[in-house]
């Protein structure tokens, strides 16, 4: 149980609330634990609240009926996910799978909203991470219609780079697996791309840890979409 | 004065509020009149809070170095829109810029959060176009990374029909070259497919007005993506 309640506090926004508090909130959430590959939700299912990762990490992702992917955010420990069905009358419009054995809370929408009139910071948390996401999807359409490969790897490593406060190096929260299915091609193309772009100096790769080398020529790189003329 | 009161309930979630909330709504809005074509932020200016369209209509769009645009979002009167940069330390991602002559209101980060404290319904009215943004960018990244046109096509349907409340017949509330740029094609394909669905007897497009006379058939084409084989 205590345990269960410091966990909640990995949760941006949830650090500054107190023991009562937490008390209240540890009332309202179903915790759940799951196993790699374990499903949370599934596209189309009608939606029970926002979920938050306390451990582990968890996938969304689009399928196509043919089983090709497209991965939508990779959540680790505080993130949230799942709040585009976050009220009753809507569907999770995407599937959440464990990526690695993960405890889950989940935030019944109805209940959440009663405690966003005592605790209005809560409410600022969550306006903070969907407004993050409205980020990332824009700029993952952005990338798919309008930008090539090496365009759209250039705006993830700035995107991560301004996400994680390092301008010159970034760790991976992903597989390079899972980052080909962020970028919309294969591992194979995203290999290639990884090789020509250490070969032409701006990066260097070690394991998932990326030193980007000329950071103004990425951050042209992905305004640009592709490599100049 | 007056006139600016009664706009704001426009805009979802404020509906419910008495004459005096609406004073103190009004206090903190910035409102600004927009003829056709001008700028209301632009990609990558820093947040001043979020907008709301009182009349008009208003696109959020992508634009790459050569001019090539992707509409993120065509937003008329009670939508919101600039949620992605609410809070003072972020940048917005992408342009949006009047399509007609438009009144608009900003509403500060800063001022709106300590509102939501005292009225946690504009919260949930906030939260419910944030979800609703969120699964329209999820089915747009789905769209441009696993279907082709007409399978996106289908899907933006399905999704107006849903938004609508009108399973048999939807209202366009774009252009057909803003439609064009929202699935991520042009003009020219989006006529041949729109032609060629009238002639498998899939729908009847009357300007803006398409009816759905296939409408299983066409969540099929959304689900699958494309044609069956």
């Amino acid at each position: 149980m205590e345990d269960r309640k410091s966990l909640l506090t990995v949760i941006a926004g949830f650090q500054g609330l107190d023991r009562e508090d937490l008390e209240k909130l540890r009332a309202i959430i179903v915790q759940g634990e799951h196993k790699k590959g374990d499903l949370i939700f599934s596209d189309g299912q009608e939606g029970r609240g926002f979920f938050a990762v306390l451990r582990g990490q968890v996938k969304v992702y689009k399928m196509s009926p043919e089983g090709k992917e497209v991965i939508l955010h990779v959540c680790g420990p505080g993130d949230q996910f799942g709040q585009a069905a976050m009220f009753g009358n809507q569907r999770y419009p995407a599937w959440a799978e464990a990526l690695c054995a993960s405890t889950v809370a989940l935030f019944p929408g109805e209940s959440f909203l009663e405690l966003i009139g005592r605790y209005p910071h809560i409410a600022l948390a969550m306006f903070q991470d969907l407004s993050s996401k409205l980020r990332q999807l824009t700029s993952q359409v952005e990338g798919l219609a309008l930008k090539e490969v090496p365009g759209r790897l250039a705006s993830y490593l700035v995107y991560l780079a301004e996400e994680q406060k390092s301008p010159g190096s970034i760790v991976l929260d992903t597989s390079k697996y899972q980052l080909a299915s962020i970028l919309g091609t294969t591992p194979e193309t995203l290999s290639r791309i990884l090789s020509d772009m250490t070969e032409r100096n701006l990066i260097t790769v070690d394991r998932r840890e990326i030193t980007l080398l000329d950071h103004d020529y990425i951050i042209q790189l992905a305004k640009q979409g592709r490599y100049g003329a």
